[in-house]
């Protein structure tokens, strides 16, 4: 497929980053990489002038760009997302190195449009929030000191992501393809699975909602691997509403 | 030899940099990839808030950085120098790309020390300090927008290098294994699994034993990918059992 394509269905996720200047400089390392769909979650300050300055030649990228209350309203529509961590995390999918990452996001991009998802400047992602991915990328950094820029980290991710669209390589095409595969599920679609799936669990007695524990962060995570495909969401989907109906055996509701 | 010695042979150089900030840039840029030699050639402002307040914690490497008069000045004692330079000149070699250029660097910092020379934010290098160096190096970039910020440009060639100087290191082990892995699942496990599902699907009423349609091959498809461990397996198996037994909400088998 063609790179510029690729990269097109490639969008970049800030949440609630601190500093507008920031924000500008991650929109000139989009485009200076051929990026240009930028979302930005409650942002401190934006619009403003400091994003300008720093965007320079980009503020194309900025004036586009979508203001969104939380990151499932930003990840609407994204078949695949992936969480910079600067660190290991206990959940959450283990993080990978940006040049395998980014032949990953093409090789997604091919299906549909993904996601690449960056914390604030100090506290970076929650951890809801990183389990709302679905894989993790780390930069290679000096463990003494390994607190990249926000918008260093961008032009890192869009570069590797640049190098993968145009290597000589031969994307890995059908990788995911299977015999009898529907489109992959979009982030709402899968977050409507989790949600019917902690009801019947809580219904039946099986999840305390008082005392969760890591009973859906496990389950998300088993899910996250298999990467949905929206029939089998509906299979699922089924298979809980069934569980719920009163039968020809005799149950109720 | 070690990566931490090879990386501190390699000096950054500025040449008439216009903005603090982006030295302060510049110096944090280093530092999270291992490097720290930062040589300044007639900085417009330096020392300046504005730099120590991009560098946030590398300071030291602003603090340590040498000012010079000239580029030959700031080239003493390197035995190698590339120049980054942001399009193909008449004059001074073809430019190769960053991958490339680092594994080049390193080599050479093993024989001593060696230079990395950026231009000014806006006219770049003069042809006569192009021609000083024995190498150049362009990043790939967006034909219609290829102006990289002068901070991420050193990110970028910093975080090359790095790679680069680990790539021999034995692969980080455990980039599979996850927090609250368990073994994988047996072949008679997930067998199990699948007959607990089928008869709770019948049960409902969701699966026609009469007419199953492809819907156990569309879910054996879908957990195969995923390659259930154990524990996954009892959760699953779990959340089935639950919809079968009485509960509080007034359902009985």
């Amino acid at each position: 497929m063609n790179p510029e394509l690729l990269l097109s269905r490639i969008r970049v996720v800030l949440c609630r980053p601190s500093h507008p200047g920031n924000i500008g400089a991650a929109a000139r390392a989009m485009k200076t990489m051929g990026l240009s769909d930028l979302r930005l979650v409650q942002p401190k300050a934006f619009p403003d002038p400091e994003a300008n300055a720093r965007a320079t030649g980009a503020v194309d990228v900025l004036e586009a760009a979508k203001i969104e209350l939380s990151l499932p309203a930003a990840l609407t529509g994204a078949i695949f997302a992936v969480a910079l961590s600067a660190r290991r995390r206990d959940l959450g999918p283990p993080p990978g190195e940006p040049r395998d990452m980014a032949v990953r996001l093409l090789a997604e991009a091919a299906q549909g449009d993904v996601a690449l998802v960056f914390g604030n400047e100090t506290v970076g992602l929650s951890n809801e929030e990183i389990q709302q991915c679905h894989a993790a990328v780390t930069i290679p950094a000096n463990p003494a000191f390994s607190s990249l820029n926000l918008g260093a980290a961008v032009q890192i991710l869009c570069y590797e992501l640049r190098m993968a669209a145009y290597s000589d390589l031969p994307p890995a095409t059908d990788v995911l393809a299977t015999p009898f595969s529907s489109p992959l599920a979009g982030h709402e679609e899968i977050e409507g699975l989790y949600a019917h799936l902690t009801e019947v669990m809580v219904e039946t007695g099986f999840l305390n909602p008082e005392q969760p524990g890591r009973l859906m962060p496990k389950l998300r995570r088993l899910f996250g691997r298999a990467r949905l495909e929206r029939d089998e969401i509906n299979i699922l989907r089924g298979i809980l509403a069934a569980t719920r109906k009163p039968t020809a055996h005799g149950r109720k509701a």
